[in-house]
């Protein structure tokens, strides 16, 4: 596991762009991503854990309540992940 | 699916109190919250839904560009409420 550098770089574009403009566009893209992400057996936990970094990277002064409650957020994932990577086990087991 | 009023007041209230004091208890309070949230069918979406909707209530003049980014979230997140709910399924075929 653990996210490819390049869909980290092209999650935090994408982001970018939707914050500065709410395009549609990059919505769509996000929805491409986390397919590709999934396929990659990216955990949700993950994502959220590329968001924090995005959003840290491009806010700096991102106010430390923010930052507070995405670790939070991250916490509560991590129980989908773990259910995530059962139903990869099973859909491999019927293949 | 729909998220449990209770759990929702909980959650916001859990989530509260980690920013407030980053307490390892309200941490392990997120892990048993998001268990009862796959008990209940709901899907990561829904929980990235319910976090921005705390996170408005808690912080109500929140950056716009934070309440985009968490919308962002949301889209991508989507996907894996689709394979999430896929897994339910495979589970319950096999139960």
């Amino acid at each position: 596991m653990g996210t490819v550098k390049s869909d980290a770089v092209t999650y935090k574009n994408l982001l970018k762009h939707f914050i500065e403009t709410q395009d549609e566009k990059s919505l769509y893209g996000a929805e491409q991503i986390s397919k590709s992400f999934i396929k990659n057996n990216i955990l949700p936990e993950e994502i959220v854990n590329l968001h924090i970094q995005a959003l840290t990277e491009l806010y700096p002064s991102l106010s430390s309540n923010v930052q507070n409650s995405m670790e939070f957020l991250l916490e509560t994932m991590i129980s989908y992940g773990l259910a995530h990577q059962e139903y990869q086990t099973l859909r491999e087991e019927q293949s």
